[in-house]
């Protein structure tokens, strides 16, 4: 790819970050990474995710497209909120997730592709990539910590409150971990600047 | 990398993977794509997973460490095999894993690399991607399915009889999807021969 196509990328990449930011449509908790991820030469993040909860509900199994979002948290949450949300319930499979941080990045050279997955792996992002090579060098950065449970089903829950509490202690551990590595790596690209 | 390199880190990785077949240490479901894999031209197999559903105990949360595998089976299985397996569990949290194939191939170029990658994603194994690009070139095909699942904690399983069945037919679909994608994967690669 040649120079001027990359930086030109970048800089729609730039906007359409800055109004996803004005829409509120982008984690604050991922805010820092990018920030320095699109300072550094020859990177600009094309998507991310900084970890969330979902609570999904699915009509038959493996009928994903069928899916309603009974909630979305980017945060810890209380097994309250879970309850409360689980009785907007009605029909199919609940499923409960916790999903690490993803973040995809467009990048310029293939060193800096394999630089910075190197980097995210040693930040503890030990799922991270290169998912692409054609026109645009794309890589992903990804952590290994999930929880993805069938919790109940046509409404109601498979387990007791005490048992919903400890999938939330596992669901909140996915995302304090998460937002540990994405301090980690925030500090590790602060310190390097840009790859040489 | 040089041609010579890579055809003995072909040769020894296919003395590797005939010793592991002769010590049953292969998954059978996965010995058709790895053996058509193995005979295309600049890609050898270097470990791989049919896909498998696995009970596990961990002393306590995120000590992946000290788990301990109460239960692995490569194919469907019946809930009563489950709730056999889980009666050894002593302390600590019981998760089900019903995990999807993945496949780590020695490929020989970049272009070649990209081209396995795409057909595998074409075939459903979507969380495909380049691994490494150091001296040698890895590339993963993974699908995206999967349940993980803490169902029960000391000894005790969280939900009843008709619920761990249920829990059962989504990890055995996890199974059977897994192994239709090995199959289609398997189909095309043979079409396909060797990529120009």
């Amino acid at each position: 790819m040649k120079k001027k196509e990359f930086l030109d990328a970048k800089e729609n990449a730039l906007k359409s970050l800055e109004n996803a930011c004005d829409k509120k449509k982008v984690d604050d908790g991922a805010l820092p990474l990018l920030a320095i991820i699109n300072t550094m030469e020859g990177f600009y993040t094309t998507s991310s995710c900084a970890g969330r909860i979902v609570l999904l509900e699915i009509p038959q199994i493996g009928d994903k497209r069928g899916a309603t979002f009974l909630g979305i948290w980017h945060r810890t949450i209380e097994s309250e909120e879970l309850a409360t949300a689980s009785k907007k319930a009605t029909q199919g499979l609940l499923w409960l997730l916790a999903q690490a941080p993803i973040l995809h990045i467009g990048v310029e050279t293939l060193p800096l592709a394999e630089r910075m997955v190197k980097t995210a792996i040693s930040c503890g992002f030990k799922n991270s990539s290169i998912r692409s090579l054609g026109k645009k060098i794309i890589i992903e950065l990804c952590s290994t910590e999930r929880l993805d449970a069938p919790i109940g089903k046509d409404g109601c829950l498979f387990c007791d409150e005490k048992q919903l509490c400890l999938i939330v202690e596992i669901s909140n551990e996915v995302i304090e971990r998460s937002q540990e590595k994405l301090a980690r790596l925030t500090e590790k690209l602060e310190k390097i600047g840009d790859f040489p």
